[in-house]
């Protein structure tokens, strides 16, 4: 059997890391837990949560159970000193008031929520409707899409996490936005989500009752994460990119799929767009790009990003389609990927991914 | 074309009924209103809410927008005296404090939840876990379960509507067991039950997220509707009938599927089963003993409790599985069901029947 | 209680209509028989079938158990000559070596599929993938989405019942384009689609197991309804319009959910928007414009578009959701609502509609 | 952290085991796939389909894109001689002729359908509607419940592995007969599955239109597991068992859930049941007594099997609940967990299991 696939788990000889995860009974941080517990080169050595805090992992989570043996706590920075790693999985607009603590007590933090992403404080507070309470701290952070930005994250010991939209948006459209091949101008997005991306919730438009056999948009233009995305994307394309962005909930647990539309410059067809994704994602471990139409089904409970891309002749469009889990790819596989190349460890660690890129 | 179906809707030369609401806002006075707006001889003139008042039906349910014109309204009693026939809605519990207060000055209750169907305060606080406040008023409801006690109901002022597993459990087990078919002895009941049973809920445990892709039983064994279900079943066996009773969690909205194992008296066989089933059903617009093995998506949307058996020769049981829509037969449709039948009116009146019991 | 609602089904003093149905074995010929079998002036007569030719109605869906009686026969020309209307609910391919025998010799004929709603057999050929085999018959019909065509619909013999995502798009972009509010260039369609859009399906990838938990665009770019919405949108903009259309299916039973970005005047802000929808729908039964984002839940198994709309001052877009349940507005409803207008009886009559358009 | 998991992954330093799936493009077959292609001391060498044969693996599954480069064969017995272990995943009924031209050709066997787990031709023709082909290989497989017959399956050389619904039931009922807690009379297994039990399908009643928001037992006392569930526990019981067993399809992809009533032994409590299962389950990897009710989401993708259990002391019964994924430990992951045991690994190899269990 060729199989790219290598061991899952890295026993390695060296150190251990012993990480914290603040925020660990929500969706991220279970997620982060279940993909940690996998490994022996790290030992999580806190989780804290809040109205959980007492309470076993698997009596929160009861599929943990005989394999995870770990109580949540309150909150508690002397707990944290010294930590080689923390990875922040609050709700937004949480985090902002924890990473200052954190600062410089700490080895290295990823922040999985918004508070940390953009480096402007009137965006944040347009977008996501409140004062940032640490603008100090805003623009310190790397952005942590590993596909674009692995030197800086290597070097990083503030890595703010891609939203799960985000993500699913700009890995396609980075590199066609560096290459020229689309305009930045005139882009539209329209994103739909399973549920956890909205957290554990206990809200009645998010019981099954009102989510099952229904579709519905939100945020129409004014998701929080639409001035991240621009921003990441203006970078890539060295002119401001302005675009509509809509996202919408369907009845599914994980994942997100991305239809984007784009103007195709003249010069470019599909060979070239090919050639762009190539050349781009020869390295990547984790970016599939597809001759078939990506679904989401083919990335669940990876951490796997697959794009594919249609170029539309009559309207002069490239339209592309992208699909993430949005809790892998999207929050706790991503941070992980964040975590090894921060630790110099091959990005894949403990995600499974290529022959290549795993450990020795 | 032969159809059975009759006009949904009764244009009476006569005066119309005026109704009232109390509890609109679930999902069960949703289902009432849905069904109640089609008719044109009832006026539903009010509708209580809790968190709901002020609201218009619409905000709540944009469904009924440009159908239903009517405003929630904080429950009042001076506004409901001289109602025709008031709908009590409210989660067990509630309608203990309100049914006393409506008796004497309106026409007629019909109580939807589970405050009055049993007849001991013993077994309502040791399976509902609270004490009767009202227990002046226990037994004096007739049990509102209209194949089975159609008279009784013809002549009562205040209606208990049975729960939606009793109605599933009781309907095809009561003739067998009136007829000594099967045993009163070793009776077992399993059923799943779509998230709408359980109200509009705002906990984690029914989101999306929880209730998808998953099943669990709850309640075993101790389930408020197992003193109910005992209680009419004894009657009809004329002996008194112990059962184990287990609910199960599907992630369906409406829907509930009941199977049944019960022993078979050594007299009988399927021929016997289909004739006892054929001479108390004759007349019963809402029954259909099927052939082939019910589905819940037959009955979903309708007022049809559908039943199938199978005698297994090798265990001397017949298993029978049976299927309603846990918000119309097992809640809205059983209460109109029964106010028909309380307004002299053919009881299939607004819900879609068979042509024999559609009016005129 | 103010209901804008009428009985959904009108009681003729005058002579019954007499309907064929081929096809009706499928999920639009069901929700036909469905719907029609609630009214008491239609008569619904003769029902064909393929494959289930023989069977009763309740064979193939038990749900009609007790309601409806009639049987399916094979597709036999004599037993619909003379009928007042044929509903002809084929797959596309299939109505255009039908409707030829049954001209002249049938009162109206009303074709759900897509063989008569292009006018052009190159676009036919280009987007089915086949050739048309009755070219003379193309252009004859009249496209039935009555609250544009209502006129020419009053006045046809033979209508071509929009398709379920033309339908969706269609009703909210027409008054915006012949309003001129909204530029006929550069219009964006992102839809998705429950599975019965698909029809009663054998395949593998319509099977629960590929659908549910999953999300997949298809046909991106060359989806067969294209064509039908540049050619009705044409007409509304008075000038061609080149869309980009993607259709999605997503793990829902019924239900369409159109987004569409659209290129906004600069005259034109929300309020003129408001404006140009209320006149256009003012004497429309099914079009609601919401003032909250619509979901699919709202329409199921309504004959209603919802539809609402954002004008987002950055990228100077209105972006527009709609929302319609495939099977009736996008299929039987409509259809039910062209005959309707055919047999100049109320649009909504049997549909639930509101009060000033009821029949009386 | 305390963790009791450990590397998924076991780097041998010894010989590769060189295996074998027949029938590696259905559900099952995939799942074998997936989990065996994380371990670096199995190779898979040969996969084999039917219809899908010539394709490559992420043609059929476009979720093994990157990670397994494996193409289906036609079936060839010349390829497989000699292999260390084959995986027979066929469906029943196919494997009765494929199995007697491995023997003595292969190291090892495990058949995951149903051909070879009884023990008697009429019960297999009775229950499975055919004449069984291999007489002579009747019997001679070892039944391969690891917790109950692990020394007989370190032995063997040719395994059947269990059923999906038996697993799921003879785990939870097995000790309890053994012990006398509970009489082999009157036993009554409940069972509702998700989809992907039926295999990868391709009929009408699998799809997703007709599967979603429905439940539908079948197969009602009749079910071709139920001699298979009899047969190995009245070994347990030590007398003959015959119990009553009705299956249910319920609208998920993974999971089943089980419950059992049985009838107690008046000397035993709650308190001697917890004894019993402790007892019966001290070393087993894979089974968890909970003290909760369980619930499918839990075992989702895992190995585990999580029973629970309630006394009804007002009917003298135990009411147990388990549940598993009938992909993994009711199908691919149990065949791996015999696997590990036929080849003296440890049994949780590659499955994620407890601590103890892990290599080395």
């Amino acid at each position: 059997m060729h199989i790219y696939a290598e061991p899952f788990i890295h026993t390695t000889g060296g150190e251990v890391i012993h990480a914290a995860i603040i925020g660990a009974s929500g969706y991220s941080g279970a997620e982060l837990l279940r993909l940690l517990a996998q490994r022996t080169d790290v030992s999580v050595d806190v989780i804290t949560a809040g109205a959980s805090a007492g309470k076993s992992v698997d009596e929160v989570y009861p599929a943990f159970s005989g394999t995870i043996d770990l109580r949540f706590t309150s909150l508690d920075y002397a707990s944290l000193e010294g930590m080689d790693i923390v990875f922040v999985a609050l709700p937004s607009g949480e985090a902002m008031s924890v990473v200052p603590q954190l600062m410089g007590k700490v080895g290295r933090i990823i922040d999985l929520g918004g508070d940390f992403r953009l480096s402007s404080t009137s965006l944040y507070s347009r977008y996501y409707g409140r004062a940032h309470t640490a603008p100090e701290l805003l623009g310190t952070a790397v952005y942590g899409l590993p596909e674009i930005f692995k030197e800086q994250i290597a070097a990083a010991a503030f890595v703010a996490n891609p939203g799960c939209y985000p993500t699913s948006a700009i890995l396609p459209l980075y590199p066609l936005l560096k290459s020229g091949c689309v305009s930045p101008a005139g882009i539209v997005i329209n994103s739909v989500s399973g549920v956890s991306g909205a957290g554990r919730s206990s809200s009645v438009e998010m019981s099954f009752a009102e989510v099952n056999e229904n579709v519905r948009a939100y945020k129409v233009g004014r998701h929080q994460h639409i001035p991240e995305m621009e921003m990441v994307l203006s970078k890539g394309a060295g002119a401001e990119v302005t675009l509509s962005f809509v996202p919408h909930l369907v009845p599914i647990t994980r994942g997100i799929y991305s239809t984007i539309h784009a103007t195709l410059a003249k010069s470019c067809d599909a060979a070239a767009l090919s050639e762009v994704y190539r050349n781009a994602y020869a390295d990547a471990s984790f970016v599939r790009i597809r001759e078939s139409i990506p679904q989401i089904k083919d990335v669940v409970n990876s951490n796997f990003c697959d794009i594919g891309f249609t170029v539309d002749q009559r309207t002069g469009q490239v339209i592309i389609t992208s699909t993430i889990d949005n809790l892998v790819k999207g929050a706790a596989g991503q941070a992980i990927q964040n975590m090894n190349i921060m630790f110099a460890l091959p990005e894949g660690l403990g995600l499974g991914t290529r022959k290549e890129e795993a450990y020795v």
